[in-house]
């Protein structure tokens, strides 16, 4: 069996409504390559992920902070509950071939660390700008259009 | 959307043939109910189990303990990557809207225990044995066949 | 330097008078032989250890499953906070060199068979009695006072 | 009983001689403060820190992200054993009253992040330069020499 690949989207649980559409155009991109969505499973920028891979019918996959499965948005097919709060966020990014962050919270950041450091590409549409102590950028691929995002998470994950 | 209930597959990583064919068999019996099959991810009951879900077009979950995605059995659909060792038992366990038993190591038996601490149901199919301090036995459901096991599993989470 | 060896105490949140006092004398047998108290931090069995502990001037470590320090009992020296609900269990027995169940709930179960799958020794003062699926009991080393308790985790975690 | 405020400090496993050097002299402060060291455990900036601590008669725990204890720096007192991996980020700061991070690999990077999800007070001592979405940067606090460091730390958990 040739498995599916895997795309996290993450980013922040409220967002502007230009970000969520954005979001939810990311989703719907990862469902038509034929990925499986992994993000968080709550609200906001996860939800609108969510929904757009459903629109098209694609697989979603949130992993929870808490302990109830019914806190997962109604676009999640299948919920993993961690009860870990955001300890869960390692495991939203190890359960990635790849993630793209949309704007971003702090959450956001942890999970952009966490994936940098396990060496998972990491995707940026509007997000997080950082420097290191030495004063370099991390190799964080900057996109510009949902799809080029979920093209860049491919290319990425392959090389 | 109506989510899907998902079963949890307990069981050791070597096990006899005749326990493998019953775990198979209870895979394939959730996969025939509609639900999702939760386990571990790993080899033996965790490989019969999928792989008796796969051969009825079931989903099947991975929750691994370890860091690399490729370590889930060739059944697993969508592994998630914990890197948590034994400690990824618990999610297994909150994912599951009830678990069922086959034999048991002590894995298995942390799982157990698990799933009576946090009033999941719990179906025993030749499982451990058990009393607590005050020689009471927990409230494991027995079940003696997999077909049973699985509409004893469905019974318990709707109740 | 030579570092000291860490007991683990796992037991109840809820006990009866006797069982808190025989926790408390286990406490106490740690702190004078010069081990450090592990625990799960909350009230109870965890509270009489750490009492027990404390009163003859042992050092105390308490792994909450919560995400507040404060909800250590008032005998622990250092609260680890996991926000990891029952999750944190698996943190009790692994840095634990040995385990000593004092009577037992659901959660003292999955510690125990946490630290027989990681083989960590486990001493049981009154607690659960398991028998596999082959109908074999696990290697739990059974103590009839705290003292020995305390004197079979030492030479147990020696050998 | 008054419990001691605890102190994290956060940075990476290799540094140049001049950041241990400050690394350390932050363990010292610390421990002169009577403050409890709480750190990852490991070599580089955490041994410093911990040596540091060491020093002047302080207490160090160390959450390590692996599954044996005698991975912990000689100068850990007590080692707490996750087999988390990065997991274990979580952990260090949230047992931390505040935490000080000085230089800065993708791992302090992802303990910087949580500390800002968690409203835990974060000291920066020529660590990363951060921007949000927005080109807001967060609120870390900038010290420039150790003493000021756990001045800030203190002050920041108070308020």
């Amino acid at each position: 069996m040739q498995r599916r690949p895997q795309i996290g989207v993450i980013g922040p649980a409220t967002a502007a409504a230009e970000t969520l559409t954005l979001a939810e155009e990311v989703g719907a991109e990862i469902g038509r390559q034929g990925a499986v969505l992994i993000c968080g499973g709550l609200g906001g920028l996860m939800e609108a992920a969510a929904r757009g891979a459903k629109r098209v019918g694609g697989l979603t996959i949130g992993i929870l902070p808490g302990v109830r499965a019914h806190e997962a948005n109604e676009f999640i097919d299948v919920p993993v509950v961690t009860g870990m709060g955001e300890g869960r966020n390692v495991l939203v990014v190890r359960s990635s071939n790849a993630v793209i962050a949309v704007a971003g919270s702090y959450g956001t950041l942890s999970e952009i660390a966490l994936a940098l450091k396990l060496e998972i590409p990491v995707v940026g549409l509007g997000t997080w700008r950082l420097r290191d102590p030495e004063g370099n950028e991390p190799p964080i691929i900057c996109a510009s259009t949902p799809q080029q995002a979920v093209a860049q998470a491919f290319k990425a994950m392959r090389s």
